[in-house]
């Protein structure tokens, strides 16, 4: 069995720089290990099945929910309750790694001009 | 439903010391976020069930696999499918973020001197 590569948040996030276009940096347990850049703003949506994580690598996260605002810094995590509706943005640039179970929709069941159909592996 | 806390990786990690004694930090999608502090050998094992993930938030982390010895720095990431024999050390203090399927015992099917029979939430 080959010996797993090693994953540099780093190197991947250096590889691209449009923002709310999540790559696949990773598998995880039938999870998909996301990284993203983000910048404005994204629109309200839930998972239905998945919980999701996010992990902030730089910069400031915010997310809303309906009772209130989170604000994340570098370092920080928090996992989203399926079914709870959010609507993440950021003031400035911020990198982020996500988990969603694989093949989630970015936008969970609500799509949106922010849904990315496919997201590429990097 | 509540606003989900936010969990700081720093803080939690500042409340304890000891070594090879993961704590529960989160919970995502039925596995558990653990954090850790390392140094010094651990004894091979493998997850039957369970792919394990490790990040590394500071200091160097290695892992032996059967066919060489992965070495990674804060930032690094790496997925030990389920199956695979490893055997993690650190010649230094080295600090972690970890994920496992709930109740995986750290030491996954193949009990040592270094497995915790539960694990503390923190």
């Amino acid at each position: 069995m080959p010996v797993p590569n090693i994953i540099s948040l780093s190197e991947k996030l250096a590889g691209f720089s449009d923002h709310w276009n999540p790559r696949i940096a990773g598998r995880y347990n039938g999870n998909e290990i996301r990284l993203a850049k983000l910048l404005g703003d994204f629109t309200w949506h839930s998972h239905a099945e998945t919980d999701e994580l996010f992990l902030v690598i730089s910069g400031e996260l915010c997310i809303e929910f309906r009772d209130g605002i989170r604000r994340l810094q570098a370092g920080e995590m928090i996992v989203v309750p399926n079914g709870t509706e959010h609507r993440p943005f950021a003031d400035a640039e911020c990198h982020i790694m996500l988990m969603d179970y694989a093949g989630e929709p970015n936008t969970g069941g609500h799509p949106s001009e922010r849904t990315r159909e496919t997201l590429e592996e990097i």
